[in-house]
């Protein structure tokens, strides 16, 4: 902060100001304007200036004294002030390989209604931009929210993302290599919209309200046939310089060493790794006892492993959170564990994910809402001379 | 910062503005009260009330108008004032295992003096902590300053290095792993001290100096038998959870892969990674065309470029700065950038350390002047309620 301010002027101030006054009035219910003069540090004077500009910008409203005072009629009846939520709206967007998957809510980040639709892998990217779009329609009609009323838009996807929201690389989806996802996107809404890496958005959601809650430093594996990654160091995620971090998915070619697909294989052919029946099938083989089903999952996990050990110690996080389908599989937290108490001088926690299906979309979910809340909570300095 | 702000109070505010006026009298040369007034946006009043308290606490001086105005005489002459670098000093140190260094800077980061001393690699703990007491009194005897005028003392040393200064693995030097080298080193000096890891010193260093400077999203690689690294993200040093955040020197024992040692050994037997004449000895008949020596090397490289490739897949920086005895060798950048443009979608820069023997040590100065500055020019708004 101090890179950036020039002097503690008075316009300054009075942004402090209804910035501390937001944050008071955020997180409790309605509030008194006394209580908030305590909360605040601020004089009366200062908080009633201050409380007036936010009512007549639509955040703030006063609340009708009866609600809160029945009964109570001694001298001047106090003043109650809350917040309005409901003076906007985040939507959190999944647009998946297999599912778009759309969650709304209000500016105080509660779920108002949410909505997935299934899409078919061989989609190409207009077909899939069109599922994305009837979600949103469907999901804002389901709670009279208006389009108007969005103030923030932030979607995951897999593959590496651009921070203008191209998507520079993505194998998983027919078209998405090159798209301009988020100019494609930001025509249907008139609020910003932010693109992110489908694993990074994971980290976001599980630090939020999942297995990682609390801990500053933390690597979501997104494990299956071609892992990603997503970081967060000191709780911020970590994108990287090009949005590629955590792209350990490239790590067994170094070496030239095998691909998942062809490790996890059973008859020498690759798996294509958008066949999830082929993929499933080889797991439920290896669960009934088919040895070269075994072989090929045990191969498959061991280079999982290994990818997530050479992660952790670029990173040395606090925490390690596995999810993706191949989560679940045995062999997987255990050896994982292992392996990283054998390598490092102090291994990181292994944690399964705690969110289900809903993880990505959550964690664009929390993306749209930190965008809202650096405008209306953060001080914003006048930029340095 | 919206964190910690419990509402603009006016002690708030005067910290601002003495911390404002300080950084604008800091850079430049003699000021006059106008060009502060001009420079910070503060009222005349309000500088000088902050000029007199800084002047009170010795960090800033009125300068003579005779020095700076002759032959202008017309009207009331101007007061100037300058920031007075010379108020107290910062050390950087390193401790290796071949050199003891010492760095001593003035407030402003101006190097005042240097001394290094050469430490045999078989000292134990106590005998190399008075190599360092030596060096630094040395220094501090060249420069004529007292050790009552230090204001912060960073140290560097190979190892992975708690936050408060103990070593918890430390393999290159007798006696270093378990030592309380922060505790021990405190006991010299009434400021404070703070120990970090070689590499990430150095990675700061090359970005204040050297090859990284204006990057923020920068790997330094020590190259060597047992390879460190330290990163910058956004700028700033990431440390990891338990301070072992690119430590990739254990990436070869994953998969049981032969350990750099005997890689570079000639005779199937490891080299012992602190005999310095045995690997110039591998190096030297590889150059001169020995076919083992050549293969072995080969081997070696192969394995750094792998490590180095992992780092990146995981950070994905923006700069590779690669320093340490390895850096030189013909087979490290070419192969290295070769392997990163293979294997990433937008392979970083590589390039070699600018900064010479000195690279710890300087960043250890660094580090001692961002806790000073961190003192000096920072706002420190009042703990959050």
């Amino acid at each position: 902060m101090a890179d950036r301010l020039t002097g503690g002027d008075s316009s300054l101030l009075r942004r402090i100001n209804a910035a501390v006054t937001l944050r008071a009035l955020r997180d409790g219910q309605s509030v008194t304007l006394t209580q908030l003069v305590g909360d605040t540090g601020l004089s009366r004077p200062t908080v009633e200036g201050v409380i007036e500009g936010l009512v007549e910008s639509g955040l703030v409203a006063e609340v009708e004294p009866a609600q809160q005072e029945a009964g109570r009629q001694r001298g001047r009846p106090a003043r109650w002030f809350r917040f309005r939520a409901e003076a906007g709206h985040v939507l959190g967007i999944e647009v998946g390989v297999h599912d778009i998957r759309v969650i709304l809510a209000d500016l105080a980040g509660d779920v108002l209604a949410t909505h997935a639709k299934e899409a078919d892998e061989t989609l190409d990217a207009e077909e899939r931009l069109g599922v994305v779009r009837s979600t949103v329609a469907e999901v804002l009609r389901k709670a009279g929210v208006s389009r108007d009323s969005l103030w923030s838009v932030a979607v995951g996807t897999p593959g590496i993302v651009d921070r203008d929201g191209t998507v520079r690389l993505g194998t998983a989806m027919p078209g998405w290599t090159g798209l301009d996802l988020g100019a494609r996107l930001r025509r249907s809404f008139r609020c910003p919209v932010v693109i992110e890496n489908d694993a990074n958005l994971a980290a976001i959601a599980e630090h939020w309200k999942g297995a990682a809650v609390g801990k500053g430093d933390v690597v979501f594996v997104m494990a299956g046939l071609s892992p990603g990654a997503g970081s967060l160091i000191g709780g911020r995620l970590h994108r990287g310089f090009g949005g590629a971090a955590g792209e350990i998915g490239a790590l067994h070619l170094l070496g030239q060493e095998a691909t998942p697909e062809r490790l996890l294989s059973t008859t020498g052919k690759p798996l294509d790794p958008l066949d999830e029946a082929a993929v499933a099938r080889v797991l439920r083989l290896a669960r009934e006892g088919d040895e070269v089903a075994r072989v090929a999952t045990d191969r498959f996990l061991r280079r999982l492993v290994h990818d997530v050990t050479a992660l952790v110690l670029a990173l040395d996080p606090e925490l390690v959170v596995v999810g993706g389908w191949a989560a679940g599989l045995d062999g997987v937290l255990e050896p994982l564990r292992e392996q990283l108490s054998l390598y490092t001088l102090r291994a990181p926690e292994v944690a399964l994910a705690a969110l289900g299906s809903e993880v990505v979309a959550m964690g664009a979910l929390r993306v749209g809402l930190d965008h809202v809340e650096e405008q209306l909570f953060t001080v914003d300095p006048p930029p340095a001379r």
